[in-house]
């Protein structure tokens, strides 16, 4: 049996005239397949009218209750749109969550799947040709809605997917696929036919917003062919799966950056073992996370230390780094919010030495000075300051030959 | 373990101004019980929002797929006011009526509760002091969501409380209690302070707005103690209970009255067996509900069947009295819309003769023409002119002497 899953977001259910587009894909999903499955979100935002309501009454909402409310969004979207489907002489009929059931850990609010009964969907695709299920939304093992955080009705798409041995999880955005960089800042960006998952989770990780990371995770674990296409247009989108020798041959797929960094550098501090520790421990025990850190080597025993952390989690960083200042020895604490990270990212980079330095070279002829660097196996990020994003953003997608379409 | 089951209707919970009068209520109930169940209906105006959104998706919504659109509404409900408890520092959650279950039969939109897992909710009650639990839904014996229809909630209180061997069962509204009569059309109706099932039953099937005929039945079978109060006042409200002596010591406990009657009169039928058959069988096929009926005494081998039917029914009556009447052999077919009841309600009629005869009296009195009279066990309804139902209650009001405070 040849089974498509259709995920839409909230723009596409947001209202009947948009909800008709959605019908359309579903029935050409039905040509080329024996059943479809269609994942909705809640409509363009419900979500946060939900959450709205929940702050109105509780400053802080219990986050069960919270979830209980908020997957009503859901409930809504996959009621609707399986009245239009059997309007259309369609088969079909919805399935929340727990009449799946769709298993999840207790982490209210940012649950994650545990396990998907392949049996029920089996049974009901006996009987039906399309099944619309809520995404976002779990089920705890005593019978708890849960929510999975943000992006989390991808996660619920590649799921079932992975569930279902599906042949494809196409994601309907608003996009028509995914590019080679932000399209907003550079006019040569492209859309690429295909990417893999490795790239697709660096270029997630740094903020692109197409796919959530775990839904990438997700279809990477379980080999899940994820195709990212618009709701709006016939084009066929951009292709997420394994890597293959053609990727590897191009040594940069996509160029991505992130603004949401802050820069903290503790000076002087005495280079001896546990410094790093003692730095990072209690940052980890307030949940702050680090994204680049740079040491420097000693000079006269004695070394700064420099990292980088979430906008928003910079107060809370410097709170902690004024309590520990003493005992960790630093003499000074410096922060800058003006910076920005710009990546390169490329499975080909792999077999490939010299990307770094090209991408430096390139940034620095153009006057950019590079503040810290980090490296992977598939990425190169670089921090530099804000202002300089754009154009180095553009810099490097000419520098990797981005804006020329490699067959 | 004494649990005490709360009920509160849409304006009760319309916003969190609302919630707040009824979080105080069940703080009130935890005060003389040791567990309360709080059974909430959707937010004042919810309810009709989502059925105009279904109506806009689909001329006929599929009905299942509309009781999974409707039943959010009381999602909502119990999300927001189980955080409200959470934030008093009150151990509650909400349970919707798939966790319980409240198994109904599949008959969407109208369904009837079958059965409530009293194990889970006993089982609920040893974790948390309040259960919060949304009315007005159900799930079949295979999971999909099912509402019960108009004062549905009502019902699932009552259920509830019948599951739970509850010491009583609060319905809270926006009227104190229950009136001997419209207090809009007279001013001497009285709140009452005790009402039987019976009575509260005839009361409710003459369109008495309190509670739904439906959650009285369920009252009466399972003996479970009702009371009808107002979430914002003090006031003790009225019980609805089991007859007792006192009660039958009152020969009329109410009056009550609906102007939802159409009056179709068949003339010279042939009075042969067999013509009441002709006449109803059809209707009855169609789902038109006779109400009153009245065939005059045969004069020349002819005979006239008079009958009403609510007004909505009026036109397919009138459709299907043209198609059979020749076959019935009827002359005529007449109808009138400007016809009312008029009900004197009490169990004492039982035990007392003569309660017709000073109806009639004291109406004719005034000059109200009696059309039509049915009597039962412990009810007088008489079908007058539609222009004297206001007089005719407040004369019945006074005959029966309804005003004075019997103690």
């Amino acid at each position: 049996m040849k089974i498509l899953v259709q995920k839409f977001g909230g723009t596409s259910v947001a209202d009947l005239e948009a909800m008709k587009h959605v019908l359309s894909k579903v029935q050409h999903g039905l040509e080329k397949n024996d059943k479809v499955i269609v994942v909705l979100s809640a409509r363009a935002g419900e979500t946060n009218k939900l959450l709205a309501l929940a702050g109105q009454w509780s400053a802080t909402p219990n986050k069960a209750e919270c979830d209980c409310l908020v997957s009503t969004g859901e409930q809504v979207s996959i009621a609707l749109f399986s009245m239009l489907l059997n309007d259309a002489g369609i088969s079909a009929r919805s399935l929340l969550s727990w009449q799946i059931p769709i298993r999840t850990n207790d982490d209210f609010g940012n649950a994650r799947i545990m396990e998907i009964d392949r049996d029920v969907l089996m049974k009901q695709l006996e009987l039906y040709d399309v099944l619309v299920v809520a995404g976002f939304q779990g089920v705890t093992e005593d019978g708890r809605i849960t929510t999975l955080g943000r992006g989390g009705s991808d996660t619920s798409a590649v799921a079932l997917a992975a569930a279902l041995d599906s042949s494809e999880c196409e994601i309907y955005t608003d996009v028509d696929g995914v590019y080679t960089t932000d399209p907003n800042i550079c006019s040569a960006a492209r859309k690429m036919d295909c990417v893999s998952y490795e790239e697709m989770l660096e270029m997630a990780s740094m903020g692109a917003k197409v796919l959530h990371i775990r839904s990438v995770e997700f279809a990477k674990k379980y080999k899940v062919p994820v195709r990212v296409r618009s709701t709006f247009s016939e084009d066929a989108g951009t292709l997420v799966t394994q890597e293959d020798a053609s990727m590897e041959a191009v040594l940069v797929s996509g160029i991505a950056y992130d603004k949401d960094q802050a820069r903290v550098t503790l000076r002087n501090l005495p280079d001896v073992p546990g410094t790093a520790a003692a730095v990072f421990g209690p940052l980890s025990e307030k949940g702050v996370l680090v994204d680049m850190i740079l040491q420097n080597t000693s000079q006269d025993g004695h070394t700064d230390i420099t990292f980088t952390v979430s906008r928003k989690d910079l107060q809370a960083t410097l709170a902690i780094m004024n309590e520990i200042a003493d005992k960790i020895g630093a003499s000074e604490i410096l922060h800058d919010l003006s910076v920005a990270k710009v990546s390169a990212i490329g499975v080909g980079m792999r077999n490939h030495s010299g990307v770094a330095a090209r991408a430096f070279t390139a940034l620095t002829q153009e006057g950019i000075n590079i503040l810290m660097i980090s490296t992977s196996e598939i990425k190169i990020t670089i921090l530099i300051q804000e202002k300089y994003v754009e154009l180095a953003v553009r810099i490097l997608h000419d520098t990797f030959g981005l804006d020329w379409d490699i067959a």
